[in-house]
């Protein structure tokens, strides 16, 4: 059954590559520096690796332009340069089936999907093409769209195949007023949400939106499905966390003042009107993530003095990027700096 | 010095009334019956005094159209008929200096800011013409905006001198990213908001939006400023209560990704791009709304056998419409109804 | 493995049951005649099967003194009568090894635990004793205790081998000042709480004290663990979710003003002192609960016009009891409500 | 009217102090010398000062101990050494009647109510006795105990006549079971709160003990009352702000199932039981705190490049001392760190 692999911690991606894609959003001189030397590096060390790049725009001699309908284009590990967007973007190339191992790196920046720095490329790449990288499978949102009356409704831009790592966010956007949304769970009614929005997210998009809007942090090894309202005009709507075998549908109040937008990942996808639904559950496709842990082998020892192999790069990102339970500071520093 | 005024309970708007502005916001055929017993009622019983409403498509036999501008219009009374959005609505329409008294009907639901049914109208406008009615002074939000370089900025809407019951908030709306927003109270700088948005806020809209931001519930005779973030990229961000002489400047920050939509009292007014900014502070002209306890020389009861004059409106209303602190249901109660 | 089988919706507890426990706390008139009526009917329905109470005080006619040591006092069923203080209660009776399936009643009251009500009893019974019950396993969490330097230290209670069906609980109890202590997950340092205490609950706990303390509510069927911190003093600590298989010590700092209360399900078990810590992690023997879609052969239907079995009891409870999301209340009623 | 009188940020204390008391808890060595200092500073700059302590061990050479029944005994001014606690402390000295201006030295650590490093002394003292000295009266809360039958009750401790600066909080303590308290607002039932208790706040303890249990941040220069609840079992109660001029009642519950220990400023004070209560107001004995900015005169200059003058401290404390919405790290910067 599929939920039993979400959590994977010594799977390893089988067999060693054959083909790579390589992604970015941004294009600044030190991703397009950073593209150069993984190429150069590619090259060198893995010479019968075939190089792809999704955008015709981008590629350089040596790769070739990805073309997903071609069968011989599939590819074995995904590469990522950027910010966490450009994971995210990654994932919705591959949104409508599964998405290959992805092996992402900082531009010097962390994030919290981010675990490599573009520095120790090298090292990545070597811990995934010798079979000793270690994969989190963060699971996956998806989406179906329903009419009025319950039809199955698509739309020009597929949106109802696009699965999602973060979250779907349904929100009121510039409309002045509220929107009315039922949510249901397994088909069985839940609530009647008055609020901005509705947040469903995965655990791995528990640290994104639904953080803001006052969700708990949930563990990426979790299966679950974490729904989070925004700005509800109620005192006691609580964000709740359901198993990830559960289906949770939202309507659109017939009489909602509002429509609400439609986000994925971040993306604006489509508008529901009043009596359209959405019904989010589990993909069946997650996203095989190389963890950071996988240059345990590695004699250089993390920031806090524990080999990187030891530690959970959630904890670390939670305390460093979150800064979670910042205890109020330690007041001598503080006044020791006021005083210099 | 005027915030000294803000809660007098046993202020008396002065002097019987010669001058009452109708303001309604819906024309359902109750709202239009209520206005022709309203006026039979006036015709009758006040026969001096002069009625007029702000639409001229409404102006019925006897009623006179109101133009501000025509110095004989001057306004002793307000009467508005509808829900809450009504009196926001009424407070729109003297947006730029001093307000009259208001008294607000609701249209047999009950709102926050509505303490009158609109059966009771003969024993309202006696108390009010009588002198006994007492005067809740709300305190609304006064604004003005600036430009980039710190110019100050008007709009084709004035915008800049409109002056708000229950809120400015500023919001992201439709654009998919963050914006950023510089916060200062009184000129210091207070903190970098990253968020979908802010809201500054009267104690009056403390249960409005701020409330469904997880804003504190402000009792309205207090004289204060509240500001409560909108979903904020921080787990440290909480709302913040200030005295009503602060000064609290919202400034889009100069890298925000997306600008903010600044919403007055839920009318979209205009939009700040980056490097402008929106100055907020008490207005010296608060809203004298007519007090529910200016029944209180009535025999009849409340619901709960407790006569109006001694309670509180708000305390009845947290309880009634909210819902405040509503207890895990009378457990035995849920059992015997299901049984049933 | 263990935790695949938390949520097997349909899982039948095995063969007829030979011998029950009743389990009461109360002992006013209307459980005592309960039991009367459980007895009567047992004897009348299953002649065979053996009924033991575990207070001696308590024994009836025909009802043994049961002492879980005898080997020949294994227990198929177990049936509780009170509120859901009972069931916890019932819980800590199998506190070491594997519980019996579970069949909860409640006088008259419902109960978040408390699936039946007692007049049902009959069909209930039928339920099990046919087969066609179903179970939701409640996970459990299981204790460890270590001294300062980290032995493991038991005690009088053996509180160490206490398993725990709402959460284990540690609190500066009536000592003035905020205790320190240090979380760890998998043996990696989370965070230092400065607060009230933490707790660490499962999901069946969510909505007791950990729903209190501002956590989220977790649906009983996911295998998770949730951290919620009590009056924390930082502004950034958020409740956590964790996967069933984390294992979370908690250990008082050594500079920690005060000691820590440990209480299981309520009860008091000891007090931990700087340097001692507590390993809690989810237990092999969840406690096996009879739904209440048990009846669903049942012709009645519940309240909201839907059969039983159509239903999760969770989304039933979390509406009806804990009135989540309760929406503002409709007004039109209030006002009704007011004006007769 | 004493409430205006709240916030008056150009007060200044009147005439040169006459007699000083200095209070510390601690009696560490650091203390002690500052003490040794003041003194000898006090001698050679204001040689008619007559310096007082409370308590008799600490007597030194020149020192009176101070018995405040003494009526030669009035204090001019306090001079407080310590952290948070001892500021509290101090008004605890004064908990009767009114309290002289409070001048509070830190020990090289930074607290919330303490402007200046006891490096500063001198500078400081001399602000007070040239009159520049302004002052930020905080507002005290004064209680009041009664009986079951509504009858005022004194206990040994006097504990009516305290007054407070932080908070009144009524909390269960060591007992496990919730206790039930019903809240008064100026006479009129407010809510009944199932819960481990409830604070009474003022805006400076709003950064206090209040501010862990969930409530907002209130500027100390606002005259209000903050009503916050600790882990309500309740999905809908939040804090509430009231104008100063209400009373709050809180009576414990005729059939609660645990009585209250009611702290005041943290310090344990005594029990209620079923059926008794507090009543709670704005004290007429504001403590008229100097303010940092005091210091305005002097050449040097904060921290952050801003004359003392300048700013409000709250501003800098919420900033530095809370780490108020201290944004997701800048995560170059992390990077960076963690790469070395
Ligand atoms: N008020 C808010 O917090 C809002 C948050 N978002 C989030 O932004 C995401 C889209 O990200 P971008 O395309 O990069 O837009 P963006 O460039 O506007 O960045 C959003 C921020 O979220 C961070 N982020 C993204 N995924 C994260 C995760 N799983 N955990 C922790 N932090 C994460 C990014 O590092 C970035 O700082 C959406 O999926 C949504 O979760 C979108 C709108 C509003
Ligand atoms: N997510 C949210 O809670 C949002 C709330 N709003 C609020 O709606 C207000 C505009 O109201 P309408 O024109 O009637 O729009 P609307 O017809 O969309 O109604 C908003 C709701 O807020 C209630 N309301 C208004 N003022 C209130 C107050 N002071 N206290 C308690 N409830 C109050 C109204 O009774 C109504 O139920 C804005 O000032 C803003 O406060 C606006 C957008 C989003
Ligand atoms: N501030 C708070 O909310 C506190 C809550 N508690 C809870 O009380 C529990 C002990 O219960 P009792 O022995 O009956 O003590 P009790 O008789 O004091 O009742 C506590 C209340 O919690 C309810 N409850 C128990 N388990 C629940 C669950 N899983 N979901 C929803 N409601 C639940 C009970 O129905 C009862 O209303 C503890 O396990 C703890 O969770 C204990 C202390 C403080
Ligand atoms: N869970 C919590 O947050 C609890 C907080 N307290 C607070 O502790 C106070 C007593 O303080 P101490 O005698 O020093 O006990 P303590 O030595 O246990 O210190 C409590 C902490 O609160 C800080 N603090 C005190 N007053 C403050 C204020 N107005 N704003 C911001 N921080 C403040 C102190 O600097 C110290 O860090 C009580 O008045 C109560 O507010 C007491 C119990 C629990």
């Amino acid at each position: 059954m599929l939920l039993l692999d979400f959590f994977c911690p010594s799977a390893h991606p089988t067999d060693s590559p054959k083909s790579v894609l390589i992604v970015n959003k941004l294009r600044t001189k030190p991703v397009l520096d950073a593209i150069h030397a993984f190429l150069a590096h590619i090259r060198l060390r893995y010479p019968h690796v075939r190089v792809y790049h999704p955008d015709s725009g981008s590629v350089a001699d040596g790769v070739d332009l990805w073309q997903p309908s071609e069968p011989d284009h599939k590819i074995d590990l995904v590469i990522t340069l950027g910010g966490d967007g450009t994971i995210l973007h990654a994932s919705s190339l591959f949104k409508v089936g599964a998405v290959p191992p992805v092996l992402s790196f900082s531009m010097g920046t962390l994030g919290f999907l981010l675990p490599f720095h573009v520095d120790d490329f090298g090292r990545a790449l070597e811990s995934v093409f010798n079979g000793s990288a270690t994969v989190l499978y963060r699971m996956r949102l998806a989406c179906e769209f329903f009419g009025k009356h319950g039809e199955k409704c698509n739309d020009e831009n597929n949106s109802q195949d696009w699965q999602v790592m973060n979250e779907v966010a349904l929100h009121r956007g510039s409309s002045p007023h509220l929107n009315t949304i039922d949510a249901f769970v397994d088909g069985q009614h839940l609530t009647e949400a008055v609020s901005d929005g509705l947040i469903v997210s995965t655990p791995t998009g528990s640290t994104a939106y639904s953080l803001s809007a006052g969700g708990p942090i949930v563990h990426p090894s979790l299966s679950a499905i974490v729904l989070t309202p925004i700005c509800p005009r109620s005192l006691s709507f609580r964000p709740l966390v359901f198993p990830a075998s559960s289906s949770i549908t939202l309507r659109i109040g017939d009489r909602s003042r509002a429509p609400a937008g439609v986000s994925m990942d971040g993306q604006v996808a489509r508008v529901l009107h009043p009596g359209e639904s959405i019904t989010v559950r589990a993909s069946a496709h997650p996203i095989p993530c190389i963890n950071r842990s996988s240059l345990a082998t590695s004699p250089t020892v993390g920031s806090e003095g524990v080999p990187p192999g030891k530690e959970d790069d959630w904890v670390r990102d939670i305390n460093n990027l979150l800064q979670y339970n910042a205890t109020f500071r330690s007041k001598a520093l503080t006044a020791h700096h006021n005083r210099n």
